[in-house]
């Protein structure tokens, strides 16, 4: 599918007009690099299903070609499809140490972890794949060790940013590395691909750590024990809170399962710094003080089974909230999660905490991790890319950051707006979009990876409104004649017990329907079927206006 | 369960620790009260629920004392559940000329308008119901002929705000009348029930007439057609429309049942103002240049069935959304409805659109119909009750608008957070709260109200997430063999046809199963039922992990 001849092809086989499951391709040839390899989660109409990951029909087409996935930092939209993918096609794993951290821990649960090839990326070192060299560069986001590409192709430079804000004093002093976003502009980029997520968002989004001198100043004044709830992989977050409790004289615990997961490779890689004796064991809190103690905690987004909703709702095995304790949000809720956190945050109340919750400008403890316009357009102010495709965020998102594109002087003509699966093409430095390569959505529901699909769908959901309602009948292979039944068995629709009148007449137009077929002398089950279930529905239909799925099962002995 | 003697009694059986299903009740002696009566939409949680109410056992057990249903405005979380109680008892209803018309809309739909007694309050007007004296007071809100109550009890009085602003410069100069409020405080006010929705919120909510001013800017820019979006109950909003249309000499277009039908009973009693000719049907459109209309429409909420969303999506009947036609998103997001929003605004993009979206403070096309900080304060000011109620809101807003109460030196002993159900009896001036009485969630599925309980819920869920698999046999009454069977069917588990293997599994385990406890001469089905579910229930979840529902069906003939 992809032209032959030397050129040169971007495209996105997730994470454009979506949040989540990122996967961005280069072809050179036939050298074929992938960039990321996310997940993302479901929306409420995907009922059952778990995850989602990019549909990479095109990969395992060409698999001989693929040289390598490169992540660019640890996020689950980066990261969470790897597992999934490794399964179906073998391909070495590039990222920085952190990532490769992250990585590993998944691919230990899947089992994969030996016959994967993991390839550290130094960002001062460069290297080739096939026809292609790679170089990086650092950039600073909600997570440590993120780098940004530039892809030095027979074509031209193509650099692809990763995920980025611009933090000028980040808490772990990995700066932006200004010098090297200019020199890279300066050697002149074919084409730039750059992240969107807060494209509707004007200014600079602000440092990482005016959040560290919010949670300082809530611990001075907390008298009791202090839970504080983020993103596990906010490692940043994680080293301020550890620097606020040094200073307050507290010992912190740490609370759920990818907490303790990331703080550990964390310090283990050197990316979190916590003096000896600093982290204790969730056993040893109660042989301390309250204002001794500080729990870092997993669920800032509500999620039911995670560690804060247990403590809000008194439900935790190890630890219990008490009245005047101080339980932090140091998280915005993500879209969709708002109604979880607000039950968590009521639950709280109700137990006399005190709450430090809310939008980040309120109360100062969350800034994003990604770039505002204003730093959208220092990028594309060091980049003064040829060619522009914004990257990561939906349809109005990328739309607003071609807006931001077209007044830093990049060409209208020369700016993509793609869907997944949508190739650019670049030849002879001309670049056009007119071919599409597969591309979707693979469901992974338990074990199964792409087996589940629109027809299973629409009858969960079918099932989830109105239920099933089941009409068994037997009947004499020789005569037709009724041997037992009908019996009527129902989940999801009403409660049989209560419906005895509902279902009484369910047999009677069952038998009805039955009588009528056989005095026309129709024979096909197929026929019977089909007048049972629309003789039922309707009944049900108007005496209780649902639409139970009717499901007549007739048996032949 | 009431107390006899002369207590008054107040309680809410909706809308504490909730948003939605608003009903409180005030009872003394044999007179009860009851003040509005809403409904709310179920979250995720209740599949396929249409509605929930409140459970009103408590007023049909006392039956013979409800004396009316009082209602505050015509919004849904306060006249939604009318039609459903009126269908258990039969109630004199009061509320303002809008508010009446609103509910008539329902009640003809309904098929109950003929047998329901409807009685207008006029504010200026008081009036008695058994020992209870009532009057009114006017108050602003997102929706015209708002009231707050005042009862005038052998106790004392009672105030209920009913939803409120103050909007001092109200589009519709319905002023809220300061001396009103301020007489009856000085008077003495017993207990002060208070609407909670925004004590999150600092500062003191905007006036109305802002968007106004934002609207007609917005619509002076346009070149071409404008699309407009709100809540069809906002009139004064739609007034706001309509004025920066006649400025702009453009027509009106309605889109969408419920604004057509609120503004035909909003102009029919007086309460919108439109110049002969100014509205024009839909059909009428294309007979004017793009620069000569705008349309009216529903689905600011996402809403997928809504006008705005089928124009997005390119799929209305007679309109169509053109490049570099404006549209306004004159509404916020209410929380749950961001996604289908934002879903909207991509597909408008994709279009072409000028869109105008985002939050309030961004664009200026949204401000809320709810009193901030100040106002709750101002409320406080007038009142200054003895006790003090904080209503309408969940647990988190019900906490802070106590803070803010206390703030204003209501004694902290005199406050009562309340739950749904629990009674305050004030005898003596003296205010407890010690017993309940029955509350909780009515749900309404179909025309089912109060039939689908915990089991059916619960199976609803089992079944969106994996399914059902059933497993029929046929034995042998007289020795139990295996006439017929296993067969295997299923629903939103797996698409049968593409997993013969797991099908043929099935059915040896059951096989083997039925033949093992046939060796072991047990005889009772539902051991032969248990025995199956746990066996193939087992396999599945190994080679799947997943769990439908495993429904086993036996038949002997």
């Amino acid at each position: 599918m992809v032209t032959k001849g030397n050129a040169l092809s971007i495209f996105a086989l997730g994470g454009v007009n979506e949040i989540g499951k990122n996967m961005y391709v280069l072809q050179y040839e036939d050298d074929i690099i992938v960039i990321d390899c996310g997940s993302k989660f479901p929306d409420e109409s995907l009922l059952g299903i778990d995850l989602i990951i990019p549909d990479i029909s095109y990969l395992l087409e060409n698999s001989d070609k693929v040289r390598a996935i490169i992540v660019t930092h640890g996020h689950e939209d980066h990261i969470g499809g790897i597992p999934y993918i490794l399964k179906q096609m073998n391909v070495p794993i590039y990222g920085t140490r952190l990532t490769l951290g992250l990585i590993e821990i998944k691919l230990k649960e899947h089992g994969l972890l030996r016959n994967t090839e993991l390839n550290p990326i130094d960002p001062e070192l460069n290297f080739t794949l096939g026809s292609i060299g790679l170089s990086f560069f650092r950039i600073n986001h909600s997570i440590p060790d993120c780098v940004g590409i530039v892809f030095d192709t027979p074509e031209g430079i193509v650099v692809h940013t990763g995920d980025f804000k611009f933090d000028l004093t980040p808490v772990n002093e990995q700066h932006p590395d200004l010098y090297r976003l200019a020199e890279i502009g300066h050697k002149g980029v074919l084409a730039l691909l750059s992240e969107s997520t807060n494209a509707e968002r004007p200014g600079f989004t602000p440092s990482e750590r005016i959040v560290g001198a919010h949670i300082e100043d809530a611990f001075t004044k907390a008298k009791q024990k202090i839970f504080i709830s983020t993103f596990a992989s906010n490692v940043h977050r994680l080293q301020q809170v550890i620097e606020a409790s040094i200073k307050t004289h507290r010992k912190v615990a740490l609370l759920g399962r990818s907490m303790v997961n990331v703080v550990s490779i964390a310090i283990e890689l050197g990316y979190l710094h916590a003096p000896e004796g600093m982290i204790i064991d969730v056993n040893e809190v109660n042989k301390y003080a309250p204002h001794e103690i500080v729990v870092l905690c997993t669920g800032s987004q509500g999620e039911p089974m995670a560690a804060l909703s247990r403590l809000a709702s008194s439900n935790h095995r190890q630890l219990e909230i008490l009245a005047g304790d101080t339980v932090i949000l140091a998280a915005t809720a993500i879209p969709g999660n708002e109604r979880n956190v607000s039950r968590i945050v009521d639950n709280l109340f109700q137990l006399k905490a005190n709450v430090i919750y809310g939008s980040g400008s309120v109360t100062g403890m969350h800034v994003s991790g990604h770039a505002s316009q204003e730093e959208m357009k220092l990028m594309l102010a060091f980049m003064k890319p040829k060619y522009f495709i914004p990257i990561h965020g939906e349809f109005r998102m990328l739309h607003q950051h071609r807006l931001l594109a077209e007044t830093m002087g990049v060409d209208k003509d020369n700016i993509f707006i793609v869907n997944n699966g949508d190739v650019v093409d670049i030849h002879n430095q001309e670049a056009r979009q007119t071919r599409k390569v597969s591309n979707g959505n693979t469901l992974v529901d338990g074990l199964g990876i792409g087996d589940v699909g629109t027809i299973v769908l629409r009858d969960r959901k079918l099932l989830s409104e109105d239920g099933i309602l089941i009409v068994v009948i037997t009947l004499n292979k020789m005569d037709g004649k009724i041997i037992s039944g009908p019996d009527v068995i129902s989940r999801g629709f009403v409660y049989v017990r209560e419906s005895e009148r509902l279902i009484d007449e369910v047999n009677a137009i069952t038998l009805k329907a039955i009588n009528q077929l056989q005095e026309n002398k129709i024979t096909q089950w197929s026929i019977y079927k089909q007048t049972i279930k629309e003789s039922v529905g309707n009944y049900l239909y108007t005496n209780t206006k649902r639409r139970p799925i009717i499901l007549p099962i007739i048996i032949e002995v």
